[in-house]
């Protein structure tokens, strides 16, 4: 695996942001969350006047091993009929990103499936699905080391093409199961905590899948739990992917947009690895996925929207970035009191 | 004052949608609040297709008799300031609106001012501010009726340009003031819930204001309640005409995004005189205000945004409105599960 050398933001310049947030034409504080947004794209440019080129949602695609054993109510072709249905235009992460003038990519990080070539879809296919982690590891070392480089190596190449806002986005039928497991070893809470409906399971499916998962973390009772190591048992071939990705987009000083529950997984084994990633994230919405809240919580992340949504693919990421190009918006555009003849307070 | 012929929206259409909706390529209910909007829109424009034309924004500005009494920390004389930057497109409302694609009409609903002409400024002036409520009544039953009126006339304006979804902002020092009273009237609320920092009281501050408006609803304490009494005896120029452009846009089934504190004070007026005017509302934010999340609390409204926002202007509604897009956007845009060939849950 690839080492990733990520600088913390330079708070330096936190001072002189503040400053001059606090004289735009305004009651002081009076644009709420947008002015923490504005002053943490501020410290990650280094600038008082930060701007956002090019913003990209990098989706990732891939199968699980464990959707075998009943853990979603879709089959596991949802998968790849989702990928078609990203490069045709038609899914939610299509509409919402053409709106807002975010660039897609869609990644094969390891569907169970093989896709003919196709110019929107970088193949970076590590394997056709993980292997079930009920009894063995999801991945091999090799295959999760290859994931992580692979989804910086993609994210190095976005970049270099002049963008430097990045959200990312997943499909993959049972990746709720991966990213409730890594969250109930990683936040170090119980399961049944971390255990959501996905996408839509009843009060019998909910059962089944606890019990599926119970019964893999006891398997793994000894694992030695470095987040490497969680990835590899757990994880799914698109979150190590974002997980690389992430790591380089911090590295590369992007800001990046984390989207909902499994994003947000993929982020924790990120930071366990390199806490300086937080840094650069913006937390852009709390998922109605049971679970994404105490994650939130234990980053001590403030999401920028609660919609009660849950569709995963970046679908938060890509509906409030026009909130994240406001917050940069009023710091370059706003008159202060003094350019408008405005009176302050007394 | 006009009357209003307020349609209830036409629920016949809601099954259809609510159809279409679920039958996108997503799990059930799994856009949240996007969802709800969507059903919305479509049934106030009574089709499974709804589109959103035009989208505009008025500021409505006016001065205050209470303001001499010291219930704000700013000056009367930023009200016109204020009325200029906007001119200038310095304000906050301008940049959010400028980003979003939103038309600005700026309004001297009352201002305490001599502007002169301006290309944008719509001169509906009904006085040199109102007098204070401490002693007597803010407006005159005239003055009260010509700012429904005259508000009703420029939404009959814009929406005859080809608008069809309007938010309204505004500009008054003082103002929450006499949001505050009207809320505890019309909400049955004890003042003490109704009356915040404004733009940035002090503790003694917040003291001063209550006292004063306290003062000012013992005065008043024999007024007989009606919406139009209490708009009338503490309202402003402003509130009034919101009042009247919110249940003019509503007549002409416009879609109206409601902004904070102040203007949902002008709704609750307006829902006094028809209660159909709600069914058009789409609530944008909850300001960080107190009062807000009460008043929202009454009219059952779930507010898209919880940005801790409480500038004003329209503010709340002009960063939200790309959400309001984004709900529409997937309701025309996304594919089914058959046109995309994807199975649906077992």
């Amino acid at each position: 695996m690839n080492t990733f050398d990520i600088q913390p933001v330079n708070s330096n310049t936190a001072a002189a942001l503040t400053h001059k947030i606090n004289y735009k034409t305004k009651p002081l504080g009076a644009l709420g969350v947008l002015e923490k947004i504005a002053l943490q794209v501020g410290c990650i440019q280094d600038t008082l006047a930060p701007a956002l080129h090019h913003p990209a949602i990098v989706v990732f695609a891939g199968d699980h091993g464990i959707a075998k054993e009943g853990v979603s109510p879709y089959p596991q072709e949802v998968t790849y009929q989702m990928v078609y249905n990203f490069l045709q235009g038609g899914a939610g992460i299509n509409v919402f990103s053409r709106q807002n003038g975010i660039a897609i990519k869609v990644v094969d990080a390891g569907v169970n499936f093989n896709f003919e070539a196709h110019p929107d879809l970088i193949n970076a296919k590590v394997g056709h699905g993980t292997k079930s982690y009920l009894t063995g590891d999801a991945m091999s070392e090799a295959e999760c080391s290859t994931a992580i480089d692979k989804g910086a190596a993609i994210v190095k190449e976005i970049c270099a093409e002049g963008c430097n806002v990045i959200g990312f986005g997943e499909m993959g039928i049972g990746n709720t199961s991966s990213a409730a497991i890594i969250m109930s070893l990683l936040c170090e809470l119980p399961l049944e905590q971390c255990i959501g409906r996905g996408t839509g399971l009843n009060d019998e499916g909910l059962k089944k899948k606890t019990a599926v998962l119970t019964a893999a973390m006891d398997y793994h009772a000894n694992l030695d739990k470095t987040p490497f190591n969680i990835l590899k048992t757990f994880g799914g071939f698109e979150i190590a992917m974002i997980c690389g990705a992430m790591l380089k987009a911090a590295e590369l000083k992007m800001v990046i947009l984390v989207d909902g529950f499994i994003t947000t997984a993929a982020l924790l084994v990120a930071a366990g690895i390199d806490t300086n990633v937080l840094d650069y994230c913006i937390f852009s919405h709390q998922s109605d996925e049971q679970g994404h809240a105490l994650m939130l919580k234990k980053l001590k992340a403030e999401p920028v929207l609660h919609l009660g949504m849950r569709l995963g693919e970046g679908t938060g990421a890509a509906v409030a970035y026009p909130l994240i190009k406001s917050a940069v918006n009023f710091l370059n555009e706003m008159a202060s009191f003094e350019s408008a003849g405005v009176s302050n307070k007394a």
